[in-house]
């Protein structure tokens, strides 16, 4: 096996220079850095490490999963996510695999592949079973999402995330309380195990208790959580039920294709149809007119995720489950329904 | 220093268990799991690393720093290059930043950190000297932008970007094409040495080729990219220049604010004011009327920019430079000038 000295004598290169390009030093011309590198492949240098080296080595990481890269309610949980990690002396590799992905595949594979203390899933199923997650073989937490449909024993992992029912209950009777009972839900799957369907229990509760019957083709599913379909979807709605006269969107990026198949269905916002969701992204304060949304604390979650993670793996601290509250961002979305002339 | 036996003796359990537990291993409880970790801990052990094991460890790495990671047109490239990072067995190890902090200081440290192989800049300075990035000592990659206004080698550096002065040229002149001479321009700064000031130059360009004088106060400066900032720089513009009849907007999140303002002014898009811009996000086909944009290629821009990273890194390739074209993505915020009656 190559030595460092072998790499010196074919590069004509004195062993302390080698030394500063295989330790990344920057005092290296990039013609000497890259002749060092090519003679190092060539001659199959393995490093001989040692434990000071090794301890160099990025090897306290944190697997971040996102499920749904193209969401940006994610953006600001990575980068909160991140700088967490950082401020903890931890790495952040991350991951981003399409909704249809599975982040319980990818995860393990990604602990595996990485060897990864902690792992971090933003988005993902609720219902999970032991079998599912003890492939991950490290500590793990739920980012925006809790296991509320599966197995798993509490003491064996960790979650943050908003309690999906109790803020779907709230948005649906904000728009009842304005006097709205034909309030359609825009939302990918009404028994999907997951997100959805937790907000649309929400949705359900509320209108059993203001005594509004549950009407299925107000029941908007688009079977995908893309824009587009969000739209069609709406569009559809409008053709088939002048009748409605609200709509709780499960997301703001849906809500904010509901504004636009409004529009294009030419009606007025809030006069002819008002508009709610959950999430609160800085992009929604800009429709037309500003969407009126209980906003998930996105910062806070990506440093509560960390923070509890980080616990587990350093004190051996036992796995915890925090739930964060929404605020109401007011806007212009939602008004009072108008009483038919 | 302690040895895997130490470890095992100190728990009670089998060497092969702690060996399972150190190489992360699937099958073994959550609580021996958790004791053998705490134990090798408290014990100080450090892991003898054989030539194999190192093979494991994550060191082909390239980092990647975003600048201004709010930026919804980043999160597409992002996946691209995760993507594209895997499928060339490499790791990713991202960095985001504000548009404030210095992609410079932060990539440097970061290669010191993570014992980085190479680098890619997603959004960053057109000014680099020598100097600033001689720090990095590994080969880098600036993603959607370039050194127009630096005093780099082109030899000592890869890119790859659109010609951004080019196609604020081409938006522009499609303005022009319209028959609008009252054009204002919506950027962060004219005088940025930056994105900025390349698409302003392709906006003075235009102007110019049509005979059409710059008139500075239709030159509306945010010195911020916050859509907040290009909100109230564009409803201040409402105000003060009732003659204006068309917006070029550097980005399409200022563009999104400018609808926002323009529609909050009473006005209508296009018939009363035209709207375009360069970037083409999905989000922005969701505006009323969908945004009028030159599209970047967000995923080609990603493939490209770990393409030429690793051909440098695994071939000793040499630097090289792509500039890639916009498309122009249709949409309803572009009309002809209204003539005066």
């Amino acid at each position: 096996m190559a030595t460092i000295k072998d790499i010196a004598s074919y590069c004509n290169v004195a062993v302390s220079t080698v030394s500063r390009v295989l330790n990344n030093h920057p005092d290296v011309s990039a013609s000497t850095r890259k002749k060092v590198l090519k003679a190092a492949h060539d001659l199959h240098y393995v490093r001989n490490t040692s434990a000071r080296d090794l301890a160099l080595q990025p090897t306290n990481s944190i697997g971040l999963v996102v499920r749904g890269s193209e969401n940006p309610f994610f953006t600001s949980i990575i980068a909160s996510i991140e700088a967490s990690c950082e401020a903890r002396d931890y790495s952040m590799v991350l991951h981003q695999i399409p909704v249809t992905a599975d982040e319980v595949v990818e995860g393990a594979r990604l602990v595996q592949s990485k060897r990864l203390k902690g792992l971090i899933l933003l988005g993902g199923r609720y219902d999970y079973t032991r079998e599912d997650v003890e492939a991950f073989g490290v500590p793990f937490v739920c980012c925006a999402y809790t296991n509320r449909f599966g197995k798993l024993d509490p003491a064996d992992f960790s979650s943050v995330s908003i309690d999906d029912k109790v803020e779907a209950y709230r948005a649906t009777k904000m728009l009842i309380d304005n006097g709205h009972t034909k309030i359609a839900i825009l939302l990918d799957s009404a028994h999907d195990r997951s997100v959805s369907e937790c907000r649309y229990r929400g949705y359900c509760d509320a209108l059993a208790d203001a005594g509004i019957p549950l009407d299925e083709g107000l029941v908007c599913e688009t079977m995908d959580f893309e824009m587009r379909a969000a739209f069609e979807r709406v569009t559809r709605l409008m053709a088939e039920r002048p009748d409605v006269t609200a709509i709780f969107a499960e997301a703001d990026i849906m809500a904010i294709a509901a504004i636009k198949a409004a529009h294009d269905a030419g009606l007025t916002i809030p006069d002819d149809i008002s508009i709610i969701s959950i999430d609160g992204i800085e992009l929604s304060r800009f429709t037309t007119p500003t969407l009126t949304a209980f906003t998930q604390p996105q910062t806070l979650m990506g440093q509560k995720a960390v923070e509890i993670l980080v616990e587990v793996l350093d004190n051996a601290a036992p796995c915890s489950h925090v739930r964060l509250e929404t605020t109401l961002r007011p806007g212009g979305t939602v008004g009072h329904v108008r009483t038919e002339t």
